[in-house]
């Protein structure tokens, strides 16, 4: 068999069980859901049915590359949500990248599903996708790209404080990267506390000065963050930064960069597959804490830590709608399963079972 | 689990297994296909994944239950698809009954799918619904309450005339019902060279003198039947009928209309999951042979014994058009199955193994 994923049937089809497979017997269970719709979670597959949902505009960090190319990425989640949280999520490919198009698609077959996981859809469009679909349905929404990325960097950031010393809260945090993941990761570092976030595009500082290229999203997230207006290139900002988060491109920092960073700097370079600095590079440039997204190193920040447990909790919960406070609370269940953090181990394992629960606990504490 | 399916993971996850089944790996498969869209083929499990979509308005005979209800039938069917022909089919429940967006929302999710089988969907939007997404797409699309229903009736009435001497080309033949089901065996009946036709709705014969109540789809199938242009109710209709077809409602038919009918009559009773006619009445008012659509009688005629084989032989080939000759060979193939047909056993077994192989074999001879 091609592929990841498989459909398998729970009912072995013979003789004795076709009626209960098959008509009559559905007849039954169709006339006791229209009767009591409550009754589709007992009766159907779907109350652990959730859709992992795609327009293939920005596969991992390759970029728009198209659905059909976002297939093996979304059936490699698939296989993380049913062994890590027991979940089915079934991938839905999409041939459209229009707002209003995918927003009224994924409206039209939510009801196949109890939870809608959104995947590798380019900013800006995600931002509006995700909230008209979060307030528009009934069931949890989560774009993994953003909330995810954001959530597994905040528990990694709780616990490199906990071993450098460095505040999160008083530290000049430098983001590169102002798409999903940059702009979710900034809003909930403020959401946490953090004071000082100078976000980067490609372009440079998101600042007052900036004429072009800023959309609203970045232009919202320039007003809550760069307190001192800085414009320019990334090297400027380096000096008195503290934290260096990539969510960006390889080759934005290097060796002489992080030199440029406050002593003992903490480097997240997350940019998949290939991180904006290698390990060997950021560490010799002086990084206490190096961390990336790449499981060969130490240090995998990824969002398979979290989007696991998130929907292992909505699913759980009458709480459908997972907002900031829930994210930080399943930001510090995360940090908290490291018992003694150290340079090389701020973050918990990916394949780490116990990981979902406590991302799940956040639901109900 | 509650419910019938479940998605199984193709691949342990492990430390080794991770790399393939995440990134970095899936980010080579990305690329790979990117570069060349054939390779979903073989890195995805796409080729054998076909949607089973339905919209709620038509569940089995039982009416417009909602989406919802539907359900235990669609995954019914994920198994007869997954157990009888190896075929993944996932269920999309669509919370629209508008025309236009169920064929845009089909559209829009299409590439998750090698093929989509169309699901108790109500007449007569059925009919534009197959038309325009079989037209728009380069993938199979059937809709199973139309030619699965009609492909299994002709295979059942081949066998069925074998026995009783009865010509189907020359015999007066009486359809009871005139939606997605009754309208899809006029035609192919018609193809197969049936000249003799009357089909019944809900109000009486289809014939040049009703003026209400006739939709497009019933003015053309009135075009090419009723040669005697029958007006009025169904009992005069019988008297010199050969064949009853009913896919209609419990209680059209009872002992003594049968008994209207030509000398030993064939009687399907399709309608679910309660007959038009009980076994034991329509034998009593003196049919040769009784079908119905029921495990628990002799002659099931039901569609289980068509999706399975067309979507195994469209899938394997390169002919995505189901056409009238491919059904009408399939149901041929079907009928070949049964060495000795009797009265009682005038159709495979739907639980045949052969018959899904027999069926795809329409596509190659």
């Amino acid at each position: 068999m091609a592929g990841k994923i498989t459909i398998k049937s729970l009912f072995q089809l013979n003789r004795k069980n076709l009626p209960k497979i098959y008509t009559p017997g559905v007849a039954d269970e169709s006339l006791a859901i229209y009767k009591n719709p409550e009754k589709v979670g007992a009766l159907t597959a779907k109350s652990n049915m959730i859709a992992i949902v795609t327009d293939g505009s920005a596969v991992l960090g390759l970029g728009n590359l198209g659905p059909e190319a976002a297939l093996p990425v979304m059936e490699g989640k698939s296989v993380l949500f049913k062994q890590l949280a027991g979940i089915n999520a079934f991938p839905i490919i999409l041939n459209t990248q229009k707002t209003h198009e995918i927003i009224a698609t994924v409206k039209t077959i939510s009801p196949s599903f109890s939870g809608i996981n959104l995947e590798d859809i380019s900013a800006p469009r995600c931002f509006e996708i995700e909230k008209k679909l979060s307030d528009q349905l009934d069931i949890p929404v989560f774009h993994d790209d953003q909330h995810g990325t954001a959530i597994a960097v905040l528990a990694g950031l709780i616990n490199a404080s906990k071993v450098s010393g460095v505040d999160i809260r008083k530290s000049k945090i430098v983001i590169s990267g102002a798409g999903a993941a940059g702009i979710a990761i900034a809003n909930l570092l403020l959401s946490y506390g953090a004071r000082n976030i100078i976000v980067f595009d490609s372009k440079g500082a998101l600042c007052n000065k900036r004429t072009a290229g800023l959309n609203i999203y970045k232009y919202e997230i320039l007003k809550k963050t760069n307190p001192r207006n800085y414009c320019g290139r990334i090297e400027n900002a380096l000096k008195s930064a503290k934290i260096f988060i990539g969510v960006s491109v390889p080759g934005v920092l290097n060796r002489e960069k992080v030199k440029l960073m406050e002593k003992k700097p903490i480097v997240f370079a997350l940019s998949n597959p290939i991180p904006e600095i290698e390990r060997k590079e950021a560490i010799a440039g002086g990084a206490l804490i190096y961390a990336s997204g790449r499981s060969d190193y130490p240090n995998q920040i990824n969002n398979a830590l979290v989007f696991p447990g998130i929907f292992l909790g909505a699913l759980r919960s009458s709480k459908k709608k997972i907002d900031v406070s829930l994210k930080i609370k399943a930001a510090q269940k995360i940090a908290a399963l490291v018992a003694k953090p150290r340079n090389d181990k701020i973050i918990p394992d990916i394949l780490d079972r116990k990981v979902p629960e406590a991302v799940a606990s956040a639901f109900v504490s």
